[in-house]
């Protein structure tokens, strides 16, 4: 869509239709709401300065590039949004190439800016990478890593900061604060005080006047002043639904030929009323009623995150010891409760996962408990730290991985699909996973006992209920659900035991079932007795089959000298998975039951 | 050693007695030298100040240990300091309770102190943690996590900020240059001249008078400003070698209860003459003559690194679009080379893993070949963004992993174990490693060519000379270099070809060796032959176990039903290996020829 002829009673006209569009469409099939409702009038004057055709458009983990998508090409197909075969929910290249970079993790925006002005140096051309950021995104190291170069080598850039206040949950930290300070429209306060007492020493006479004076100037300096002494100019704050604003600021940055920092205010959920001021509740949703607000529940089954965040709880209760972090995700994680109950011992850190892992590192060293709460796809983020400062010293810290496994409609960016391949090779580390509620509740008791690293993965949504007994978890044992009387043995991970069972179920074969529960260390006793009985195993699990459990299995038998087993694993193939409801998603893959069956045979 | 009834007299003849210990021993072992150096008085600082016993010693990166180490009774063991079961290069509880936490990789320090300050506070404690981070460690985006965090929560703690103005390398960045800045003892030049303007603006007449007055006063504001505005506060900048000063600044921080800054401005190699204001050079040594500082060369023999830097700057002089990056190792990955040719298309980023591969990922989107030069470990921190920002959108940048395998002195933290486990199970990626210098240049020239994401790993110091005549890389195409008539097949990959050689020739077998070159993709056609010919495979190579080399060959065999192949892996078993000379290290792991021999037997 060519908007750059239109005048501002067209574009606010614009803004109307894509507000309606996007509620219409995402009360419908769920998606990022509010975030993408308040950058409407920012994305309009993104699209009306620069060019989508040369510019590089970064949007700073996508969940603010709705309007994008509509002024590219994408309005009818906005329709499939997060639906499988249709839109991604986030910028894709592959689907548009309007959309420049993949962005589904956050602070990536400016270190792929950077990139591109460096080529764009090279080139010699006069394109100019236009980033939209959110407040929330500022919190992660990657970030200030990217705008430590920016600052020295000065690349011509513009960076929207689109600073609604809140990130996905509430404010935190120190950069938040210093934000709402200056959003505030009140005089930085400490900074004042400093100048007041300056100028009352100095200028003992006068100082009311001189002091107003003084204020006023400070004014001028004072926003922004973090960015600046990085050597990024600043402009701001703006109101960011004032399209004429935009449009006059975005130009005058563009034009002037370093990194500009436009420091935009917005209102998350801007133009549903329902919605608007209010924070972690409609950041991302399910379909709903967009007449009254109400959320079409599904079946209400408790999820996975539920259950552990009651289970942590009680464990809380029991033991002082038990502390945890969770980075920016407190009600996604279900650490919300906890840090309610608690606010001295359960921490939100924002996006900060490098530091989650490494400060509750040295809490274990001070003889606490820290649980670490974070969704699989993100805990990468913690990579190293897991292996420096927390194996390497064997702490006995709780990795809780959520969205373990296929996540649904956020797709290929979010997948849980690489924990066991990331974390089963780390030395010290204790890899399990409960395959329902109840061995859930068992796994969190489990973990508190651990002296070691552990870790333990559940899946998004609910579980399925299962008929077999739970019992308490014991280090390194499995347990064998069922025996069979076919050659079969059937081995599940995590959610993968289920699947197991209900493949099992549709099988004429009279089919054992086991439930590995720990994939490090495994039950090499129980394992080698197996063996002796059932030679064709398979394996179940939500996990990347390079690394995976099978691959596990694979090692173990290749050690013990076993060589009469063919193993198949039925986990993923090699390549990365698309978005999509989960049950569509995992037929894709030929993963449901039915499918696996036939597979077998 | 309990020093604190020594007077100002006998801690600065301390000083002097610590100072001669490092260069003595230094000179003869080796070890982190000129930030050591610089760092004697503020360390004697800290232990007067705090109480090590119960004050959790936090050094980052921990380069600048060694005057901790001998202030806390290992005087005389650190005699065997690095050496294969001496003392480590770095601090590690294991080794000493005084070692608060292991430091290897940077920037982890102040989420470390974050840790043991909630600690402090749940136990009711009066501890402060005292910090040690050097200002190269300040790029590192972790910093910043927990910058913001401990800005908002303010735990009490003093953050000794070192700074002798260079990282390892030469200062980069923005913050470097702030820091700078306020060291270079002026007023901070663009503060200042907007200082001015408002004055101008604003008080016409008397404007050299005010001016002058208002400079003098925002004097006390500026320096550290940018941590002042994160809410930290700031105490600076201090001559980090008066010990008087030291004492008195860190008593009153100490005293502060909330979290402070204490800037201290020292001079790298400070009292070895031949060392004061080198920078690199003299950050990391091998032995060395302590009278004329000429290091004691070892046989001169071309380290990988350089034969990588060589070819990669001979690629680059044919093609315009190869460009790189590293991240504060310029002449540690031989990319200075390339800097100092090409300033515009070889970066140092300084400590700052993520941001050097995803900006380097937008690069490679804008048609440009960035090889992104790190070591196996640091790598680590990169993990996220090799996934999310560069092979989920299969863009073709190189990954040169320097210092895969055993890395000898600097230990535990540096091991390059882990760099195939990690990466072989994330789709669109290429793993290959040359064999020696020849096939090194080869990898380089065929990663060129990649349109997919690809790494190329090489050990640290130089390859063993082969006699079997190198061949350009194909991708995916392992070549066999020897057939045999027993059936075994040793399967080498990277330096383990060399390993796989020797330990043959020792054999009184006549047997088969395989280059295996890619792990990714596998050859599996080469593979399925010579199963048909050897049946019993060797696997060497210098990575972790699992999830390694020997595990991807028998995901292949599993795959392609082969089951008459017994394998045995010589990687890494799971533990964390320790420091010393990368021989003895290999001997203690049972991995040296004469060892291997007598294993297969």
């Amino acid at each position: 869509m060519n908007i750059k002829n239109k005048n501002k009673q067209e574009l606010t006209e614009l803004a109307l239709q894509i507000r309606k569009r996007i509620i219409d469409v995402v009360s419908r099939n769920g998606g990022h709401f509010s975030s993408t409702l308040g950058a409407v009038e920012l994305t309009i004057g993104m699209h009306y300065v620069f060019d989508v055709e040369t510019d590089p458009f970064i949007f700073d983990v996508s969940h603010q590039c709705y309007p994008h998508k509509l002024l590219t090409q994408r309005w009818e197909e906005f329709e499939t949004i997060r639906q499988f075969n249709g839109l991604s929910g986030f910028t894709k290249p592959k689907e548009s190439n309007a959309d420049y970079f993949v962005a589904g993790h956050s602070s990536t925006s400016i270190s792929v800016a950077i990139g591109a002005a460096k080529a764009i140096r090279l080139k010699k051309e006069n394109r100019v990478p236009i980033v939209m950021i959110g407040d929330g995104s500022m919190s992660a190291g990657m970030v200030y890593e990217a705008l430590n170069e920016l600052g020295d080598r000065k690349y011509p850039m513009v960076i929207i900061l689109n600073d609604n206040e809140m990130s996905i949950a509430k404010p935190f930290g120190a950069i938040s604060k210093h934000l709402s300070k200056l959003l505030a429209g009140k005089f930085y306060q400490s900074f004042k005080e400093k100048v007041d007492r300056v100028i009352r020493n100095h200028f003992p006479e006068g100082t009311t006047y001189l002091a107003k004076k003084i204020e006023e100037s400070m004014k001028l300096i004072t926003p922004g002043i973090i960015f600046e002494e990085m050597g990024v100019d600043y402009i701001g704050p703006i109101d960011g639904h004032d399209i004429q604003e935009i449009i006059d600021t975005l130009k005058l940055a563009k034009g002037m030929g370093k990194p500009v920092i436009v420091h935009a205010k917005t209102m998350k959920g801007k133009g549903y009323a329902i919605a608007e001021g209010h924070h972690e509740h409609w950041h991302g949703v399910g379909p709903f009623d967009k007449e009254t607000g109400a959320f079409i529940k599904k079946a209400s089954v408790k999820s996975a995150t539920a259950v552990y965040s009651d289970a942590l709880l009680a464990l809380a209760q029991k033991h002082d010891n038990v502390v945890g972090v969770t980075a920016a995700m407190p009600s996604g994680t279900g650490l919300d409760k906890l840090i309610k109950a608690y606010p001295d011992r359960f921490w939100d850190v924002a996006i900060a996962e490098q530091h989650a892992v490494t400060s509750m590192a040295a809490m274990a060293k001070e003889g606490f408990k820290p649980f670490i709460t974070i969704y699989s796809t993100f805990l990468q983020r913690g990579f190293d730290q897991i292996i420096h400062d927390v194996c390497l010293m064997n702490l006995p810290v709780v990795f809780a991985i959520d969205r373990a496994g296929i996540v649904g409609n956020d797709g290929e960016t979010h997948q849980g699909a690489f924990d066991i391949s990331y974390l089963r090779f780390i030395p010290n580390m204790i890899l399990c996973a409960p395959r329902d509620t109840k061995t859930l509740e068992y796994a969190v008791d489990f973990a508190y006992t651990c002296s070691s690293p552990c870790a333990i993965r559940y899946p998004r949504g609910a579980f399925e209920e299962l008929e077999f007994k739970a019992t308490p978890f014991k280090l390194g044992r499995a347990q064998l659900l069922k025996e069979g009387r076919s050659s079969k043995l059937f081995i599940g991970y995590g959610a993968g035991v289920s699947r197991a069972i209900q493949t099992a179920q549709l099988h004429r074969d009279d089919i054992a079932i086991l439930d590995l529960r720990f994939v490090k260390p495994l039950d090499k006793k129980l394992l080698k007795e197996l063996a002796n009985t059932y030679t064709n195993w398979y394996v179940f699990s939500d996990s990347q089959k390079e690394g995976g459990v099978g691959s596990a299995l694979l090692e173990f038998l290749n050690e013990s000298k076993i060589t009469n087993i063919t193993l198949t694993s039925f986990e993923y193939e090699d390549a990365f998975i698309q978005h999509g409801d989960t049950k569509e998603v995992e037929f894709s893959l030929a993963l449901n039951p039915t499918q696996l069956v036939k597979r077998i045979k």
